[in-house]
This record gives C-alpha cells, structure tokens and sequence, in this order.
C-alpha cells in the first residue's frame, strides 16, 4: 500500500502524472524512515528535517506535521512492518511544463513502507569503499530528490568491486554517496561539521551523542584525503547501514584492516539505543 | 498526444510509476526541440547532444537515434504542430529505490509537442535579469533532470521582478538558469567556452557560427561579473528565447539600455537561418 496525494491506495493504482515536477526536475525532497519493531527510529529529527528541506526548497509541507506523523503511522500499522523503512517524498506537484513555481499545483506525497533486516554482515565485517571527486551542489544539506551524481558515484563504486563511495572536494573529505563519513585518529572521532557541504544525518548525530556520552573526544571538522588514510578506524553512518566499519579504501587496508575498537563500542551503544 | 514507454498514447492515458528513476533521484536527460514552420531546427544538434547526455549519465537509449526521428516526426504530423517545442525525456527505467543501476530496467522515453509562440515582445524590447551566484554541480554540460537549482534560480529571478538570472561562479560569469550567455565589449563577442561548466547550447553554437560568417570576433573565454558590468551589449541564447537582448543587470542598464547593434545583426541572421 502507499499513500498518494492524498489516499492510502494499492501500489498498482498509483499513476503519477508526466507534468509532476518530481519527473522533469527532481523537485523534491524526501525523508527515509528506519523502523525497528514496529517503531521509527528518531521520527522527530525526520520530520524536523522533512520540514527544513521543504522549507529550503521553498515547497509548502501539503499536510501538518502532525497530519504526516498520522499519515506514517496509518502506513506502519496497515502493511505491519516490522523491521524496514519508510520512504517519504514531496514534490511540488503537477502543472505544465516550466521552471517557474506553479501557481496553483498542490504538493503531492508519496510513501510507503518496506521491509528491510539489518545489514548484519557488513556491519560485522565491514566494507571496502573508493575515494571519488565531490561534484555535487552546495547545498547536500538539502535532503532533495536531484540524486544523479549521488548515483553515478555509487554505481561507480559497485563497478570497482566496493561498497561506497567517500567523496572528497579536493583535497577534503566530505561524506559518502548515501551516508556519512566519520574517522578515529589516537582516540578523536572526527566528521566532517554539519554545514552546506554534507546532509546532515540523523544516524551521524545519534552518533556523535553516543560518542560524546561515552566520553569519546568528537571534532566537527574537515580532514584530507591523506588524514583518512592514516586512519585509526574508518566508519560510514546512515539511517540503513547504521555504522557500518569501513576496512579497506582504493585497495589499501585501513590500519589492521579490521573494524575498529571504537567503531565496536559505538556500535554496542547503537545496539543499544534502537532496541530500546 | 505523447510518447510513452513504446506506445502514442493520449496525455490522460500516460501512467508514470512511482518506480520511475526520473521520480526517485531525477535519474534521465532531456532535450527540447524547436518546431519552426512544423521542422525541427537544428534537429541533428539536438540529437547528436541527447546521445551524448546519455552517455554521459550511462542510460543506453532504448531506441536507435533513427528511431528516436521517426517518433519525432510522428508526434509532430499527428499533432499539426506548426510553431512549438517538442520535450523529450528518457529516464534509466523503473524499479524498486536503489542507488544503483537497475539491472533489468528499461529505459523509459516520454516525449511530446506544445504549442509555442516565438518570444517576438522579449526578443524586441531585452529583458531584465538579476546575477545569482551559480551553485549547481560541477558537470552543468550533461543536460539532466537534475534541475532543481535552475528551477530556484529562475523563481528568485521572477520573485525580483527579473526575467532570467546570470550565474557565476565567484567571480566568473558561467550562464543562466536555462540559456547561455554571450556580451559584446568593443565589437568582440564573448561567452564562456563549452567546457563542464555550462550546457551547450544548440543555440549558443548557432549564434556564434552566425557571427563568425559576419565578420565578428569571437571570444570562448570565461570573464568577470565587472566586465559584464562594463559590456557595451548583453544577451541570452536558448531554444526557446532564441537571441533575447538584455537591457538591465542589477538594476542597473545594460550601456545605454537598450538592444545592441551586434545584438540586432545577429537576430537578423538568425531569422534569416529559421526561416530557412
């Protein structure tokens, strides 16, 4: 079932129109929900942030938060998704053909839920990733549906046999194409600060509390692709790789080449915090 | 009429699933043709260009190019288009959200004719266009459904009572929200070379071949936003807005404030080329 503009409404009965402005612009903005046990996990942080993309994007929320909320519930309950996501995008909705804001097209929202198990596997033994060129926008911190470099970045890492892609603008590290990015260096966890330059993740800041509850030194701070190769630990953040180890970057082991002592005890925390 | 997924189908027919790549992450290409006297102009540009995007992005067409013309030319006989565009867009295919390439998707080409007037008012009296500075990704050549900063760059135009913005980045003069630029200063044509930073424009290489066979000078080379202060003519080439003039920058006239003269010759020509 998905809900579409509007209805709660079989997946096979959902018809976009061509002149959605999600199809010829990727004008949008979208949030994907983690559900564990029949809950979402940091729902408020997701609808706090759904609201500031929209905002950005000057695209007027078509229903309250609240009425969202409700909207996510129904669906959760409906389908009883157990363990999966939820995907939720808004866009500005239909009209002719133009790049002006349509004077009268109402957002149309389209969700639904998934199921998904948690990556076991990898969060275990880790992944290898590549380091690619950060070509996007200045502004990843808007969580919009223009996703094609994001993309090619990951399909160009799949062709190379690794898992990810860490983006750098030059010589600095920014996130990955689907998550975010974080490092440990003689104890200090650094990140790359929450600015125009990286989505700011809610998995990355239910991390960085946990690191910081834990007493673990946190700098929001850009580092260089050689800082990151002489690495402690290297691990990637998102709302469904959660944190994940990464052990190996352009074919070269980082440090022992196995998941570090900090990323477990972060990943002991985050157990932790998702079950409740 | 359009063109959807194999089939001439009426608009009310044409059912875009929520899988469509376009939707999810504004994952396809698009080209808009110009249909003067019920021809394509430039039509082998257009297609040579879509070939190219598609390349670029690795979406394989699910057509040949041969093919591609001959639904071309159908839509445009079906539909008596006389003066118009026709919008064509392929998107890499539908299925389930994922970064990665679908592996069995097909492509999915939607495509249909509008009605339009030649821009005869803007064209003859030039327009009023704001500078903004110019934040889309670093590959603006490939022309893809990425298009949500062109979309906020053009509705800021509007919100200030401009008609397009100039873009630049830093201090370097790139091009519009959906046209290229181009400035006189001392009878020397300027615009900034077609490398990945601006779309090349069909136009844009018509309009400098039409004043290279009128003896003007021209010059592929980035410049300054001072300098586009200080240019003697400005204006903007594109499908649609063919050879627009542009009379105030800012808030403040573009020399004396009206259409150049190299502007005027060089609409001269490019009637004289439309019109066959």
């Amino acid at each position: 079932m998905m809900f579409y503009q509007d209805r709660f409404v079989a997946k096979e009965e959902v018809h976009l129109s061509p002149d959605d402005r999600g199809y010829y612009f990727g004008d949008g903005v979208y949030e994907v929900f983690r559900i564990y046990g029949g809950s979402i996990f940091e729902k408020e942080a997701h609808l706090r942030r759904l609201e500031r993309s929209a905002r950005e994007v000057r695209i007027d929320l078509p229903y309250s938060i609240q009425e969202i909320d409700d909207i996510i519930r129904k669906l959760i309950l409906t389908e009883g998704t157990v363990d999966g996501t939820l995907y939720l995008q808004i866009t500005r909705g239909a009209a002719p053909r133009a790049h002006p804001f349509p004077a009268d097209a109402k957002p149309i929202l389209l969700a639904y839920c998934t199921e998904v198990s948690r990556p076991i596997s990898t969060i275990t033994s880790g992944i290898r990733v590549i380091t690619y060129e950060d070509i996007r926008w200045l502004r990843c911190d808007i969580k919009t549906l223009n996703l094609l470099p994001n993309v090619l970045a990951k399909q160009t890492a799949l062709d190379r046999g690794a898992a990810e892609v860490i983006l750098h603008r030059g010589d600095l590290v920014t996130e990955c194409s689907a998550s975010n990015l974080m490092m440990v260096k003689d104890g200090v966890l650094y990140t790359h600060p929450a600015n125009h330059l990286i989505l700011h993740g809610v998995t990355r800041a239910v991390v960085l509390r946990l690191a910081k509850a834990a007493g673990i030194a946190v700098e929001e701070t850009p580092f260089t692709t050689q800082a990151l190769g002489e690495a402690d630990e290297v691990f990637i953040t998102g709302t469904t790789v959660e944190i994940t180890p990464v052990i190996e970057i352009d074919g070269k082991p980082v440090a022992s080449g196995q998941p570090g002592r900090i990323t477990r005890r972060l990943q002991t925390s985050f157990d932790k915090a998702i079950l409740g």
